[in-house]
């Protein structure tokens, strides 16, 4: 009973990300969905993106099941944010990412980054119209997490592993964590990263500098997820 | 039209937990059902607790979208242990659980621990016939959680704040968790513990032990998720 439901939500949704898409390669404007665990550090990576890559326009949408204190936290940098309130949905999905939209003028970005609920499963089957989708992972939660949760970690164009100035305290095998990935997903980027101290940042400001890049200047195609990739 | 679907699955879902509750109260069982965001920490909890907890038979379902890794870690200890997976799904659900039971002599446990998927949303909608939910929290998520993800932390027992052991090396405010936690839900018990040191590890296990002795004393009340408390 449930599966024939649940496609006809999917195929609801995929009519309106769509159209959103075409609005996005219209506006030549980079769209990441960022996903993750809650906690994973999503919030911390807009901060320190909106700090690091100041020459471009960069608005946000943040998703949360409840509150306003991610688009409090963004809104510190005077950057355009909407803030989501899902009341209990465990995903945004495009219907949500539309009418936040008419809260933003897309035309002046050159990057919307979207932050989903924090959940590591269901926001992964919801396309928001979005020319990459990227996961957020972080060192504390194991590196078993590509294994037992393949499904969003194979659909991404690239993942961030978040915490990385904790690796001296955690029994993180980083080997692994890299083999899963190549193994379940190869085409992803990989870029391992310490939001607090700042170590690796500088691949993930290129990874966005690249993709916005693509998106100026060839906007409209349909390889856009593909372009993402490094 | 989502809504409706939603509670017929609910209402299916009630009747088979209630069904599974008869037989845990009958049996003279705890049963708990063990929820948290991916890498909070809470197959280790399970670990620690059979390392600690030798003087009671305890039997274990563990949830996972994928793979058996967490049953292999439980599996070593020479215990009980079932695992389900879901395929996608983001939580399980009570035919899951009966399912499983097929696989285990309750009649023979003290303690049923259940070992719910990662995510912080979903699994708090779906009553597995547990006398007790808990939800385990590791500091490295943030401090902001139990405001974020209102729902699960009202409808706990218990909260497990794990990896206290890091608390040196994050920003994390432990007076504004328990405060938010006093706030939504004082009626749960909040256990402050490191699973990789041991530290705090007392609480949790006194716990479960009034919870399986009242459960052995008083199984069949209506008053099972109350008993939990302290």
């Amino acid at each position: 009973m449930q599966i024939p439901v649940i496609q006809k939500v999917l195929a609801a949704n995929d009519l309106i990300s769509e159209e959103l898409r075409a609005q996005f390669e219209k506006a030549g404007l980079l769209v990441v969905n960022l996903m993750g665990s809650p906690g994973a550090g999503k919030t911390s990576l807009v901060e320190r993106t909106l700090e690091h890559l100041r020459k471009l326009k960069i608005g946000v949408i943040e998703g949360d099941v409840a509150t306003s204190l991610d688009a409090d936290r963004i809104a510190r940098f005077g950057v355009p944010v909407v803030q989501i309130n899902t009341g209990g949905a465990c995903h945004l999905d495009a219907a949500m990412v539309r009418k936040a939209l008419g809260s933003l003028d897309v035309s002046e970005l050159d990057i919307l980054l979207i932050e989903n609920v924090g959940n590591l499963i269901c926001p992964a089957q919801f396309d928001l119209g979005e020319a990459c989708k990227a996961v957020v992972c972080s060192l504390p939660e194991g590196d078993d997490k590509v294994l037992k949760y393949p499904a969003i970690f194979s659909l991404v164009s690239a993942v961030v592993l978040n915490k990385l100035d904790l690796l001296d305290r955690l029994n993180f095998n980083l080997p692994d964590f890299r083999r899963h990935m190549a193994e379940l997903n190869p085409d992803a980027a990989l870029m391992e990263l310490s939001c607090l101290t700042g170590e690796g940042f500088d691949r993930w400001i290129e990874w966005l500098e690249l993709g916005a890049r693509n998106a100026r200047e060839f906007g409209g195609g349909s390889q856009s997820p593909a372009r993402c990739r490094e």
